[in-house]
């Protein structure tokens, strides 16, 4: 007498935040010191002081904490829109721009307003195992596709899986779990692939472009997909920029390129609506306004990056250098089925691909104190050595 | 190739924002002083201390602005459990707790969660116009009984609308629009309706208890449902009593005596995921640890209520004075088929009730400045002579 599909959800968990659970009461068990949690992308780098002198600056505000336009406040609107119109060239106003509870609920959002029926959402495995949760939740049906050796795009097998039914295709460059970035010419090739589409299927194919780790690249150039594509919808989180992560701001913003913008910058406040989201929370509008365009020093990623590699490739694990992001993506040991509860008996909380979509991966974010992956290394050595790799 | 309802949904707004957005351009006209704006309950009496200073004691905790469990933070949930705990006399721990942005997501994740397939939701006309969008978003049919004269519920009518079908009755108390508060012995009535019926369709019929202006009360005794009726789901938000609408944080409170409730809860949690919320803003999930039980100083809407009801009845307008929240329902004088447009050329912005579900009345909200009420009266005046009340 409920709704088991729901109930399923619940209980069930996502993989990330079952290890994220669990590594808490194994925290309890055995003493912090002694987990070393890579489940979760909960930002280490500290807040940028700009967030909280805004908050203090903003808290004693008048009705600072009352309610703001759905869409969100238009000095935020307009904060975002101007560091777009700025990247892109594009003319990019506070009416292209809908603050959200940030990049779940932005998803969440754009997947509803884009499905006019049974629509099919492509993204590339391995991919962020929520977009399936969102999609389905949405009505569409996810359909992954495989990408090179390398993790980059395989633009003809993206352009196999388009349909009658598409409606999108989910990007995430800087990407988790992988960590590569999407270069220019690879989006260039995409993007003729799907204008070609569209036009054979009398319908917009969108680009949705997930975008938390835009600001974390370790070097390699993020290219600016409205300036590629038209029909491109932009999903922001100022989570992982801002270490932000619980608070809950984001924003979607709708290419004024993209066709039918203002009907679909419409969709998207509407399904914002029906998903029970109100506005976005008032305070950290401030902020958005404030701190457009800062971020967290994100240096303490690269130095991460460049330890935890160095750890693993030295136990003998295969895994690719991370461009972006803060995860490293590494391949299981072969012959070795108990990998994962080795682990956890070392007390390292790995992430399976399974989730992303997958099989023979795990994920590691290293987006935590430089001393946890430090003092892990002996701990992976271990692992290694049961696993036959050294 | 978009999805039309949510499009509809972004491009009518509800009759409330509507006004709201409409007295923002009106006041950027006329000046702000020209315009008495009673469209949005947004609240007028300053964030208690408690909030202000919870935010500034933990804005630079460690990992303060990081995820929280899905749920919502054991802390936070603990209060609310422990306040809920010594209020009913239940045994109600954090378990029965989930966190959410406001009522809103409240009661979208609880109207996800119970419905098991083309459900029928009962509520009573006149109602949050928001419940439609909420329910039908849920995939549920909203089914809207009367009232008696006096707003009172009507017990007889609402179980003659129960059948088969029928997942839960929603009620709002202290209710928005009418100001009522149900007395005990009508939830009594109500729940052995509901006990008896659900026994007859051998499935429950739960009770959601909307209660955002729980605590914003002028005498009347507000019921604990749980206490009265075991099959019950309490949504409720802070928006209201502590003044922080644009924050966007309340909760779910599962009965722990409601059929199948750790799987209700579970529910509750997956339907949340389903709908893009992560976890509740987490600084305000602190404010939530530090600030249960309290309030803002309502005594303010007490002296509107009592000032507005007086300068309404005195201009021969017709209404029951509230018992609770901040909302004036009034009736509009008949044969003044320009009673909207009039208003609005004196500056009144008033909602009609059509958006909640009974013709003929307009809704105030006096949770505004007191002086904007004081300086209404000629204005209200001007509207009953020329619609020939006086």
């Amino acid at each position: 007498m409920l709704n088991e599909k729901m109930r399923a959800l619940g209980e069930t968990r996502s993989a990330i935040r079952e290890l994220f659970e669990f590594g808490k009461l194994l925290k309890a068990e055995r003493g912090e010191e002694n987990v070393f949690d890579f489940s979760i992308g909960n930002p280490s780098a500290p807040v940028p002081d700009c967030v909280n002198e805004s908050i203090t600056k903003h808290v004693s505000d008048e009705n600072v904490h009352n309610y703001t336009s759905a869409q969100g406040d238009p000095s935020a609107r307009k904060a975002v829109a101007d560091f777009h119109r700025k990247r892109s060239g594009l003319e990019i106003t506070a009416d292209n721009i809908y603050l959200t509870y940030g990049a779940a609920s932005a998803l969440s959002a754009v997947f509803l307003a884009i499905n006019a029926g049974n629509c099919e959402y492509i993204t590339v495995a391995p991919y962020f195992p929520e977009y399936r949760v969102f999609v389905e939740s949405a009505g569409g049906k996810l359909v992954a596709v495989g990408v090179k050796e390398d993790f980059s795009l395989d633009v003809d097998a993206i352009a196999a899986a388009v349909t009658a039914k598409t409606c999108c295709v989910i990007l995430n460059s800087p990407n988790n779990p992988a960590g590569n970035v999407y270069p220019k010419n690879d989006l260039q090739a995409l993007a003729a692939v799907l204008k070609e589409k569209s036009r054979k299927y009398g319908r917009p194919i969108y680009i949705v472009s997930d975008e938390p780790y835009r600001e974390i690249t370790y070097g390699a150039e993020v290219t600016d997909i409205m300036t590629v594509y038209d029909d491109t919808i932009v999903c922001y989180s100022f989570s992982k920029t801002l270490s932000l992560a619980g608070e809950r701001i984001g924003y979607v913003a709708v290419s004024p390129k993209a066709a039918f913008s203002a009907s679909l910058y419409a969709a998207v406040c509407g399904a914002g609506r029906a998903l029970g989201y109100v506005c976005a929370p008032s305070i950290f509008q401030r902020v958005v306004a404030d701190c457009m365009g800062k971020t967290a020093d994100i240096t303490i990623y690269l130095k991460n990056r460049d330890l935890i590699y160095d750890i693993i490739t030295r136990c003998g694990f295969e895994c690719v250098k991370p461009e972006g992001a803060f995860y490293l993506f590494v391949k299981c040991p072969t012959g070795c089925p108990d990998f994962f509860d080795i682990c956890k008996e070392e007390g390292i909380l790995a992430v399976p691909s399974e989730s992303f979509g997958v099989n023979g991966y795990f994920r590691l974010s290293y987006c935590v104190p430089t001393e946890v992956i430090e003092r892990s290394a002996p701990h992976f050595e271990v692992v290694a050595k049961k696993c036959g790799l050294k």
